[in-house]
C-alpha cells in the first residue's frame, strides 16, 4: 500500500513508519519537526531524542525500506497538496497536531499554535484527499478525552438517544478539559461534515492515553530509535511515573487521582492503526473506535508501577500535588473498547513484566533524567 | 452601559448598533468591512448599501450619541486586545463572522477564510475579556443551523441523555449541513471549554434565519439605512423571495421545498439583544437561546408570500429547482424557543401584512434589482 504519514517524527508516528515500512508498504513521511522546536524552547529535552527523519529515512532505506521523506508544515495547504498530489497515496495516518494538553493551556498564543495547527493540518488533508483521490482512507489520531467524563457509559462515537418518545442516532456528545482536547472535538466536527459532504473516508481513533517502548530489533537499534518524554508538558503519565521511579523521586499524583481513563501500550497503539488501514470504512462513513484496552485510576496505575518495581528493588514514594487543571477528582467512567477487540485487537495488559521492562529501559538512561523539568508549572486558570 | 459591537456593518450589527445608542448606552463598534469587501469581489452588490461607518457615526454623533467605530480585524489578537482594554465595556455583542452557507461551500480559500474567521475571532474575544474583565458579558451569535434537522426535538442547548439506566445533561449534538454552520459548532464549543475553565459570562443565541428591515425614523435616514442583500451568497430566503416577486421572477425553491426552519424578524432579533444584554449569565454559566418565533417549510413561505402579495397586485409564481445543497429534504423538526418567550419576547409574526410592508420597501428600489445575482451557483459537491 501507498502510505503518507503526517507527523512521522512523532512517539507515535516514527514506530508507525517503521512498523509499516518493514511491512513492504511504500512510504512518505512528512514531518515539519514543530514539536522538536518547542521541546527546545521549553527546555523539555526527552530522555531519549529520536534521530532526525533524513538520517533514519536512510537507514531504512539501506534495509529495502521504500521510504521517503519531505519536510513540510501541513497547515501549508499548497505544499501539502503538491506532495500528496505526486505520491497518490492509498492512505494518511494523520499524527500532524500539537498532542499537549499542559501546552495548550499556557496562554493565548499557544493555545492558538495548538488549536489552528491541529484544525487547519485536519481540514487540509480533507481538502487534498478530496482534490486527489476520494477514495484514499484518511486515518485520524483523536484523543479519549474528548468524551471528557460524562456520567453514562462512553461508546464509540456515537449514542442512540431517545427523547420524547422519538429516537435519534447522534455523534456521542463531547466535552473536554483542555484547549488541546478541544481542538481535537473540533477536528472530529470537521471529519464528520466533510464525510457527509464529500463522501469521503475516515476512521477516527479516539486513543487514551499511550505508554511504553518498542523493544524489537530495529526500534532498539540507536540509528531508528523512538523519542521518549518525560516532563510535564510532553510526556504521558505512566513513562512519566517510571522515570520518576528510577530516578528516585515520588510519583507524582494530581489532586485526588481518582481520575479514571483508558491507558493503551505503544504496541498495541501501533497494532490498532494495522487494523485501521485493513479495514477502511465505506465511502461516506466515519468510523469511530475507542482506542484503549483497559481503564485505571491515576492512583491505581501509581500503586501499580509501585508494587511491580519492588520486584527489581526499586521503591517508589506517591505523593499528591495540588491539581494544576481544573477536571473532575471523582467520577463515573466506563468506556467501551469493542470496536478494535472485535477487529482482533489482542490487548498487551499493563502486567508487572511490562513495567519491569519499562524501567530497565529506562535505567539505561538514568544519568540523562533532569529532575526539575517534572513538576507542572502550567495551571489551568 | 459600554457595549462593543464586532461586525458593527452588518445587516444586524448596524441596525444593533443604532438600537443601542438611542438607548443611551456608550458603543465602540468594530468592523474591517470584510463583507463588504467579499459583496465587490463577487459582484454581488446589494438592494441597499448602507453607508460606511465613519459616515454613519458621524451622523449618530450629531444626533447625541456617544458612539465610535475603529476599523479592526477581529483576528488581530492585539489590535482587538488594545482596543477593548482601552474602552473596558461592560458587554461585547459579537456578530463579526462570516455567515454565509454558501460562501463556505466554494472552495479551499473560501471554507478557511470562514472557518479561520469565526473562530480565531471567537476566540481573540475570549482571551481579551480573560484579560481586561472577565464579568465583561459575551453575546455570540450562533444560529439554529448548529443542530441540523435531527429525528428528535430541538431543546436549547441541552439535552438530558438518559441511558442505560444513568443520566447525563450534554450540550445538544449538534450536525450542521454547511462549512459556515459548522464553524459555529466550533464556536460553540469553543465557547463552552471556555466557560468551564475561567468562568466567563457567555449568551449564544442560536438564531434562525432573519428577514425584513427596520422603518423607524432613523433607519428609514438614508445616512443610517440598513444593507439589504437578495443574491445567492449573502441573501436570506424571505428577503430574497420578496425581491423576486416584485422583479417579476418565479420564487425559487431549491429541492421539495420541505426543509423546515425557524425563521425571526429583524426587529425581534434586536429585541433578544436587549434581552440577552439585560440578562447576564451568572459567571461560568453558558446561557444558550434559540432565537426564532415561527417555523415554516420553504415552501410554506413561498406560499405566504404570494398569497400576500396579491393584495398588492403582485402575483408571485412558484419554481422549484435542483437543490445545490446537501441537504434532509423531508425531515422532522420541532424546535424549542421558550427561553425568549419566558425573559418578555412578545414575537412579531409573518403576517401578509408584513410581508406588504417589506415589499412595498423593496419596491421603492426596484429599478436597482439585478436579476442576474440571484440563481444558486455553489454546489455542494
Amino acid at each position: 500500500m501507498k502510505i503518507a504519514i503526517l507527523g512521522a517524527d512523532g512517539y507515535l508516528g516514527w514506530p508507525t513508519a517503521v512498523n509499516l515500512a518493514f511491512k513492504k508498504n511504500k512510504l512518505l513521511l512528512i514531518d515539519n519537526y514543530v514539536k522538536r522546536r518547542l521541546m527546545t524552547n521549553f527546555n523539555k529535552k526527552p530522555l531519549v531524542l529520536s534521530p532526525k527523519l533524513d538520517k533514519k529515512v536512510k537507514y531504512l532505506k539501506s534495509h529495502g525500506c521504500q521510504v521517503n521523506y519531505e519536510n513540510i508544515d501541513c497547515c501549508n495547504y499548497d505544499k501539502l497538496y503538491n506532495s500528496l498530489k505526486k505520491f497518490k497515496p492509498d492512505a494518511v495516518i494523520h499524527y500532524a497536531e500539537l498532542p499537549s494538553a499542559p501546552y495548550s493551556m499556557i496562554g493565548e498564543k499557544e493555545a492558538w499554535l495548538t488549536l489552528q495547527n491541529n484544525l487547519r493540518s485536519t481540514f487540509n488533508l480533507v481538502w487534498c484527499v478530496k482534490a486527489i483521490n476520494k477514495n484514499c482512507h484518511i486515518i485520524k489520531l483523536g484523543t479519549m478525552g474528548e468524551y471528557g467524563t460524562p456520567n453514562i457509559d462512553i461508546e464509540e462515537g456515537w449514542i442512540n438517544v431517545k427523547h420524547n418518545n422519538r429516537n435519534q442516532k447522534f455523534m456521542y456528545p463531547r466535552q473536554a478539559s483542555s484547549l488541546y482536547h478541544t481542538s481535537k472535538i473540533m477536528d472530529t466536527d470537521l471529519l464528520w461534515f466533510y464525510v457527509r459532504m464529500y463522501d469521503l473516508r475516515v476512521t477516527d481513533l479516539m486513543q487514551g492515553p499511550v505508554y511504553g517502548v518498542l523493544d524489537n530489533e530495529f526500534m532498539s537499534n540507536n540509528n531508528l530509535q523512538n523519542t521518549y518524554s518525560y516532563d510535564d508538558i510532553f510526556g504521558t503519565v505512566l513513562n512519566r511515573f517510571i522515570v520518576q521511579a528510577v530516578a528516585g523521586m515520588p510519583l507524582t499524583i494530581y489532586g485526588s487521582g481518582n481520575q479514571i481513563r483508558g491507558y493503551i501500550n505503544i504496541k498495541d497503539s501501533l497494532k490498532c492503526i494495522d487494523l485501521a488501514l485493513n479495514n477502511p470504512p465505506k465511502a461516506g462513513k466515519l468510523n469511530i473506535n475507542n482506542q484503549f484496552t483497559e481503564q485505571f485510576s491515576v492512583n491505581q496505575l501509581a500503586k501499580k508501577v509501585k508494587s511491580a518495581l519492588k520486584e527489581i528493588n526499586i521503591s517508589a514514594e506517591i505523593k499528591k500535588i495540588i491539581n494544576p487543571r481544573k477536571e473532575k477528582e471523582k467520577h463515573y467512567y466506563n468506556a467501551k473498547n469493542t470496536n478494535l477487540l472485535k477487529l482482533g485487537l489482542k490487548p498487551r495488559l499493563l502486567t508487572n513484566k511490562e513495567i519491569i521492562k519499562l524501567a530497565n529501559y529506562v535505567i539505561g538512561y538514568k544519568k540523562k533524567i533532569n529532575k526539575n523539568i517534572i513538576k507542572p508549572k502550567t495551571k489551568w486558570v
